[in-house]
């Protein structure tokens, strides 16, 4: 077994694939935290605009939550009517592609690759800033701490996660109850820990338009609030009623968090900013750096970790479903050893560790780019829904229709106003990316078309019936080896017309050398004398590859015959005997295979790195002369 | 031409291989600035230790340069007598391989091989410390500024440096002129320019193991004077004579420039450390911050570029006579398009990078490491002239030897000195790494060894002659396509034994569309009918390559007969396009290669990236069915 499987585990039979069945627990642990998680930058984003009015805009932030708490409520309630209407699981792409179209789901699928990377990446950062809150100490290493809890959950994931909802239970649930106490500590006890900063009662005025900014940037605590929709399948049966329970547990508690922490914001006077993250500030003085906040502290990490988790579930999965329509790489949709779709995993590590080192594990910095990527997703399903209530038509259709009308026009117009109001924030980001997306399915798509015309998908092919001998064509160095022999002695099994081909030139300013080469192998050769041709390329270049194209290409155009290149190739065992062997056999085969038609096979003979002798053991008897 | 050939040039042809011959002051441009631009960090090296002692310590930098310059003449005179001896260029691999057996040419080797690898990093970071000083406001590009001038050096040499000597007169003769007239202006109108900071006259007591370190940190200034005895062929008739003329010459300049630069810092009162560097100071004290400064200080930097180059001449020719004596891979011993040793010179740059980097550019850094080679190199070169003149006694022999034996103690006792004296601040790391590359030389030369016994080197191989077809295992995808007939059709053209194999596994959670797969195939199979066998092997894990191994193996075992593994791949062109492919064929092809000896052989089917039609430009009639 090699490193890389003691790594992600030994293979999987297909077999053993597994299917665990949730119920609302599990399902609040599996599928929510990615939507529970956002209160560790949500709020802190609203408060970020917000004392751009000075201390007292901070009078703001309990308004404006509420204003969230009641998109989210109106979100809540569509959602149950998807998992209603979609219990196989109603992802955007899913949703937007039956009701809506192949533009729409594109626009849906690419809303949403954008959307799981950047969850990942402001999950990890909001993870680690957690930490930092606590332990100022270990703000040097934010992006080395960022990127090797990346590595812990794309192993985990390229392993495949196996008993995971389960193991989730207990994390989700310390950070549920334990910043529920907090918040709670805070109200009750206040003046037992920090000192309180009044803010001043009156805020100051703000313009409608600033107010909408904030707003706009609180949407950023709504992200996740579709995942239980699209899980539907994983839940217990009765799985739509299990499904739906989670989400209004998941609304319920998502509601207390914010206006909680907005409250207690207001309370103590806590102003963004720093290296300490908002609720961290909030928390220390509920419970001062008490025991209670360090757990609470490490609690949050720990579930931001796994709210980065639910999103490697996600892009694998959606990138899958995309490749199987043809409009990604088909390698997406390769199952790999431990039957994970290991592409996805790797795409999806690789571009939120280049967001990660491109923000240094700040996440306020990612939040412009955010929650477009989710609301599109969010308006798409809902304008899918009241199309499906509108087609299918089921008894209470127009109500059902007008909450997901409400919906599609709510989470639309929140788009739109994230994208205007962070536009140069890096909004722009993704509004560039998106059509890019769309543009690269499409491309993709059209190449598998053409490929699968090209190959005469889905046609019988014509008959094919023994044909005459190729000719074989061996290319040789001028010192006669066993590998030379094997190599003629495996042509002439195939053809009767076999020409070895050797290479010579000479070496700068040692002309003598280079003829003595010539004549040395030469005279070897006849001593030899086997029933092959031989032709002598000279080259005036330090080149072996030119001469040669130049003769097969010559060959073939000439003899109007098949022509196969047989190439003798030593290969060595280990690193140190790869670095101690010359590649040319290697470079000879891949100039070959770009500029030519020709099959092209090597004869492989084996040297090990160590002292044991290996070639021995690896020959059967029916290849040994 | 593609973009690498546009920047290094196009190939060479062998006789256009160039052939300059030079003379003395060519000479002293081409293979003396190793030596000469030693005074940028030599006397320096030598002031760090003094000014242990305090301010007053810096009156010893007179005396220790006179002790250095003692040794100096006594390595010219001694070279003078290789310059003699060797007129075909006395190395210190050659002469001490010639003379003191296989042993002490590895220790030489060694040596020197590090040697070249610290000259480039030291010549780079002096030179761009030369600018550092002179434009301050560079410093913090340093790093990057050393990187950038070791590419374009690498780049230079890549191409394969040309004209060179003469390209290097006019930069070393503004170099030897302006740095000499800088000094004697200092000595002749001091007050003109800075304050004079006088030195105690009495200089404090120093034990005499302190200025043997001094001493030995000095040594570091006479690096490089063994390289005119090293090129003695490239000089014009009579060689010997002008050799030992430069060599001569380089003895004067250096020696005049290192009493002048010693002489001038005990006068002017200058302390190094800081930023700016000994000889910078020394340059502003003579002439102020004037254009002059300004033009000598380019001037450095310019020749120390040289001076790297020198090494990017050294290390690729000595790797390739290593290489050529099996003790280092081939490859070092393969000329490129450009007839240069490209592994050499990458080797390198690669490892001067790393270096410099890891120091961050700070020249003083790297002293510690330098000189042990350059040493050793310098003992062995005289031990083997003595050795030398021992076994030929031409006349006055007597006299000959004891002048090397002179400078085989002399030299001897340097490189104990400066190993024990800087052994904790990096010397350590050259005396681990040189018993490291011998035992490299002995492991490399021991396997090419046994790799030439198993090809069998040397001896006529056993007689060829034709013998029966292989079996031909083609292995297929469940889809028929074009490539699936190309494929069985070249198979037919091998052998009338074709088995054509599939691999088929299940989806997880998905029976029902995977023997839908299998019948759908089945079918199309019957309809087509090719003559050939057809093997399904079924597979419990989501991997083809294992199975079919496993059936190859079983194939060559029982069948007693060569196998031939025809594999249908797509050659996607572009990477556009090769991302669109999977990699099947390929991940088929290195196992088989890795696993087992049967011939392995592909047949191509070309894909362009965009929608022009290429494969039927690409195919020749002779290759069509």
């Amino acid at each position: 077994m090699d490193i890389w499987h003691l790594l992600i585990g030994r293979p999987l039979k297909t077999a053993e694939a597994q299917s665990e069945e949730i119920g609302t627990s599990e399902g609040l642990a599996a599928l929510s935290l990615d939507a529970l998680t956002s209160v560790a930058y949500g709020p802190e984003a609203i408060a970020i605009v917000l004392v751009g009015l000075g201390v007292a805009g901070i009078r703001y932030l309990l308004p404006e939550s509420l204003a969230i708490t009641g998109l989210l409520a109106l979100l809540v309630l569509s959602y149950s009517q998807v998992i209603d209407a979609y219990p196989k699981g109603g992802g955007a792409y899913a949703v937007s592609r039956e009701n809506l179209g192949t533009g729409a789901s594109h626009l849906a699928a690419a809303a949403l690759l954008i959307d799981y990377i950047l969850t990942v990446s402001i999950s990890i950062a909001a993870g680690i800033g957690a930490l930092t809150s606590a332990w100022p100490e270990l703000l040097p290493w934010t992006v080395p701490m960022c990127l090797a809890l990346l590595a812990v959950v794309t192993f985990l994931n390229l392993r495949g996660v196996g008993e995971s909802a389960r193991a989730f239970l207990l994390p989700t649930l310390l950070f549920i109850v334990g910043l529920l106490a907090v918040l709670g500590w805070g109200f009750v006890h206040p003046h037992l820990t920090h000192p309180v900063h009044p803010v001043p009662v009156r805020p100051p005025h703000a313009s409608a338009f600033f107010l909408m900014k904030a707003f706009a940037a609180g949407c950023t605590a709504l992200t996740g609030v579709e995942a239980i929709a699209n899980g539907v399948p994983l839940f217990r049966k009765p799985r739509q009623l299990r499904a739906k329970r989670t989400e209004w547990v998941l609304g319920i508690l998502l509601a207390t968090m914010l206006i909680g922490i907005a409250a207690l914001t207001i309370r103590f006077g806590v102003i963004p900013g720093g290296n300490q993250s908002l609720l961290s500030k909030v928390m220390a003085a509920a419970v001062g750096r008490s025991w209670a906040f360090f757990v609470v502290s490490l609690a949050i990490t720990a579930v931001l970790g796994l709210a980065a988790n639910t999103s490697f579930g996600g892009l694998p999965l959606l990138a899958s479903l995309l490749a199987r329509d043809r409009f990604l790489p088909q390698s997406f949709a390769i199952r790999g050893d431990r039957l994970v779709f290991e592409r996805g995993i790797w795409v999806l590590a690789i571009a939120s560790a280049i967001l990660l080192v491109a923000v240094r594990g700040n996440t306020q910095a990612l939040i412009p780019m955010f929650a477009i990527g989710v609301f599109t997703g969010f308006t798409l399903s809902q304008l899918g829904m009241v199309v499906h209530w509108v087609k299918t038509r089921p008894r209470g259709w127009q109500m059902r229709a007008l909450l997901n009308g409400m919906g599609t026009v709510a989470t639309g117009i929140a788009t739109l106003l994230f994208v205007i109001t962070k536009f140069p924030e890096g909004a722009w980001l993704v509004v560039v990316a998106i059509p890019l997306l769309i543009w690269m399915f499409r491309r993709v798509y059209r190449y598998y078309q053409r490929v699968g015309q090209e190959l005469g998908i889905g046609r019988v092919p014509d008959p094919v019936e023994p044909r005459p001998h190729p000719i074989v064509v061996v290319p040789i160095t001028p010192t006669l080896t066993e590998l030379t022999r094997r190599a003629l002695d495996h042509a002439l099994s195939l053809s009767d017309q076999v020409i070895a081909v050797v290479v010579l030139f000479e070496e700068p300013g040692d002309d003598n050398a280079s003829t003595k080469t010539a004549k040395q192998f030469l005279q070897a050769w006849e001593v030899w004398n086997p029933p092959v041709r031989l032709s002598i390329l000279k080259s005036q270049y330090h080149s072996v590859v030119k001469p040669l194209l130049r003769f097969i290409s010559t060959l073939e155009r000439q003899a109007d015959e098949r022509v196969l290149v047989l190439i003798p190739e030593a290969v060595p065992e280990g690193l140190g005997a790869s670095l101690l062997h010359n590649r040319l056999g290697s470079v000879i085969r891949q100039a070959l295979r770009r500029r030519t038609d020709v099959v092209i096979g090597t004869v492989p003979m084996h040297f090990p790195d160590s002292d044991r002798k290996s070639t021995g053991q690896k020959e059967k008897p029916g290849l040994q002369s």
